[in-house]
């Protein structure tokens, strides 16, 4: 596969063979207004597509764009079928955001995959090797590990002594596998991330301090991705676990012993302490925190930022620091405003009214 | 040591051989109840724990575990010893926990190592290499750098022109030293730590700014660790110093020039920016910031997620952004909370305060 | 270029050849006072030059670490010319900080550059080098990629498939270019800095997610600075795209199809959602995060932690989360401080109120 590479530059993330508007439409099953023979090679947002690229209009609020797009072909929704704009050639379609991602797939470039072992590669006598598999330059593998069938690890890329990885794993450059490290089926690690470090654990000795030994896994469930630079270290007295399809975006951390659910998706800058545990479905916005020991119940939200301490209710969004339900966040939010605005005078009234209950003689005139 | 490559896969982070329980409890001082023949050969939870491994009870809260927990032996307090509950192999001792603790050691599975210096390694003709060092594959050592006795230099990691390692370094995988950093006796780097690199400082010129030349040097004391892919910038007019046996862990970035003391820990997603100056022994919780030319004074805390600008003293704990004064964070959070719920009253004392005011022919009806 | 390796422990970031207090003072166009012939080989503050060293007294403030400075020579503000101090040898120039700043590149250590391409490098048949580059050793280039005249890739760096890179370009170690991804001109990529990674981006299906395949690129224009092990995706439907002159600290996120001006400053922990569009000449403070889909406008300032969601309008200062006006952030907390210290009477109040009115029979008792 070799990626288009003939023009590199070309523009809106090209360089496949292009295709016509007319064989668009029947690949989203929209309908075709207009020269059904013109060619598109890219996709791109109406305010920066040109005549060889595809585009959309979804929604009434980008029609500004629309109205001098200079895009070839535009997928258009049927209520906007007729709007004035510029593009001509038009295909319509019930979603044209999900027609979109249909056909981003036969715009993308996809990455090369060479087969077979690089000579350059280091790999421990014991290892397993699975049928198919790509093995980048450079790339190490410590004794008694085992790579599942049709699985590529790219430049760089450490798989330490005795992890175990499954079918169709992809781990990208430089990425680091530490020692007895799981990985299930189809997991995909991005460049740089790391997993199965021992965790941050220390007990105080007469000088100073020792590291805990780690003498739990870190298992990353089928289906987990972890996103570049991102790190999960292994557990000390438990294993720490991702649970199958959890995703994980760049620079995300998962101290020791930590047990995620099934089916999250953990955000940018995402930091979890050791301990915590986090049920199915959980989503975490982008630089949120979750402390030690803490809980999170089944498909709750944390929006970005937040920071939970202690428990989340299953179901539920939260939000701030400390993360409470996201509504009393907003009241309180509103009540400052509104309260920052009468300082003064609630001053002024707390201090008459304790002058005039000192005048009438009160037995007690604390104020607090 | 083979790290027990046998079986990989077994349970509980275990591999190593078994123990048993009359072992167990010969080791950690304790006294046995139930069969001493019985073997473990992993640790885990009450809830996790198999007939192979052995588990703990330290605290009645975790009782509801124990009743049905199917752990072959359970190291247990004095006072829970004759709690109801499944295993009935126990090993009664005063802190389960520390015994545990003790006990890691025994079950965690060390990475093996390989002795000297492998051939694919690129190492400058003139770099210092000690005694009993490991040089792992694709390891590249820039000229003039001294590598101490005993110092471990993992697979892929980069050690730039004239840095100096003391004794028994480790740097994990894909790590980076830049050029001319300093690391102590035993300090530990995990995989992708950046250390030395040229600070973020530039200066305005006609077209655009230029980079400050970073004069100052990266120093980290002995027995110093960083986390992984945590990053630590070299100083521009003066040197960036982490003190002796200070913890950093994951994805901690500190700035140029900044000064740490002796015995401090940094947990996950700290950020420190330039020239901050932290004193001995102070403790600061995942993803909280500290601003540039801060000072915290030694021994004190700040709570996950705080941000500190100006000054924290010695001693205290601090928290919330702007960083304060943890007492006063919480007293604030509850106000917050009680007057949400009377804004509107609240509003409306004022508004009648002012009409009476007005009234009664107040020379100045200012409210704020 | 050998920088200085004879003795890479000399004190205070030096190790180049010495320099008299003379030379110093004709450099800076500066007046000496003292002993001209004292030389000099590093740069320290204060509290830690030696007598070897130059430092430096701008302010009155740091007079205290004059009184006692062991500095050979002190570059002084003229007002500062005749203070009370040890050292004796001065040199009286207008601003001293940036005399300072102009003489770091004459004692900052330069990193040693070999020239050619290392033969352990891997490099695919139809890769174009340009003239002049250093490919240190281990450096992966994938086929089709173009590298400038002059760009310098160290050790262990990933170029991905298809990927073009300027003139003058610097890869440090470890870092990663994923595949078809563009750098301008002088470009700097920092260690483990990840570039075009395809984004975080899923759609549902029947049986869980599948990820939405990215056709944008990741574009860097010239003279863009990423900081180490700093992440910025490629775009899906649209390029990721970072204006010429932006420098990015380490640690950073960027996501897809984000836009970012020219000449913006992004600090350290940042991290920027998906398709946000941020103008020139912006600065992001660190931890600070900005949404997704959110705009900031040209020459914005988000301070440290903020987080920004919606509109941060060009030109102002904002803080806190969700971010608003810096002013309205500090109106609003020393409100807090104020009206915590009332909490008890203002509610008292409001429980009178309400019983007066209770009392004279008003048809509604609400409170809220």
């Amino acid at each position: 596969m070799s990626g288009g590479s003939e023009d590199p530059r070309a523009g809106g993330g090209d360089g496949q063979q292009p295709i016509t508007a007319a064989a668009v439409a029947a690949q989203v099953g929209g309908v075709l207004v207009g020269d059904g023979s013109i060619e598109v090679r890219g996709i791109a947002p109406l305010d920066r597509a040109g005549p060889n690229d595809l585009s959309f209009l979804a929604q009434l609020r980008y029609a500004q764009w629309f109205a001098t797009s200079r895009a070839g072909v535009v997928l258009i929704a049927p209520e906007l079928a007729e709007h004035a704009g510029a593009p001509s050639t038009r295909i319509v379609v019930a979603k044209p955001v999900d027609a979109m991602v249909t056909l981003l797939a036969r715009f993308h470039r996809k990455e090369p995959r060479a087969h077979g072992v690089h000579p350059s590669a280091v790999i421990a006598n014991d290892v397993r090797l699975g049928e198919g598999v790509t093995i980048e330059p450079f790339v190490v593998i410590g004794e008694g590990a085992v790579i599942g069938d049709g699985s590529w690890i790219s430049a760089q890329a450490v798989i330490g002594a005795g992890a175990v990885l499954g079918t169709d794993v992809r781990v990208h450059a430089s990425a680091v596998v530490y020692p007895f490290t799981e990985l299930g089926d189809r997991v995909i690690l991005h460049a740089g991330a790391r997993v199965g470090r021992e965790g941050f654990g220390f007990v105080p000795q007469d000088h100073g301090v020792v590291r805990i030994p780690h003498a739990g896994r870190c298992v990353l469930e089928h289906d987990v991705e972890v996103g570049a630079n991102s790190c999960i270290d292994r557990g000390s007295v438990d294993d720490t676990v991702v649970g199958a399809g959890t995703k994980i975006d760049n620079l995300v951390h998962i101290a020791h012993n930590v047990r995620i659910g099934r089916g999250c998706f953990f955000a940018a800058g995402v930091g979890v302490a050791g301990s915590a545990r986090i049920g199915d479905g959980v989503q975490v916005g982008g630089q949120a925190g979750i402390g030690g020991h803490a809980t999170v119940g089944a498909r709750a939200n944390l929006a970005g930022g937040a920071g939970a301490i202690g428990n989340v209710p299953a179901g539920e969004t939260w939000s701030g620091y400390p993360a409470r339900p996201h509504r009393d966040h907003l009241r309180a939010a509103a009540a400052i405003a509104r309260l920052a605005k009468i300082v003064r005078p609630l001053e002024q009234l707390v201090s008459n009214a304790a002058a005039t209950t000192r005048a009438v003689g009160a037995p007690d005139g604390s104020a607090t």
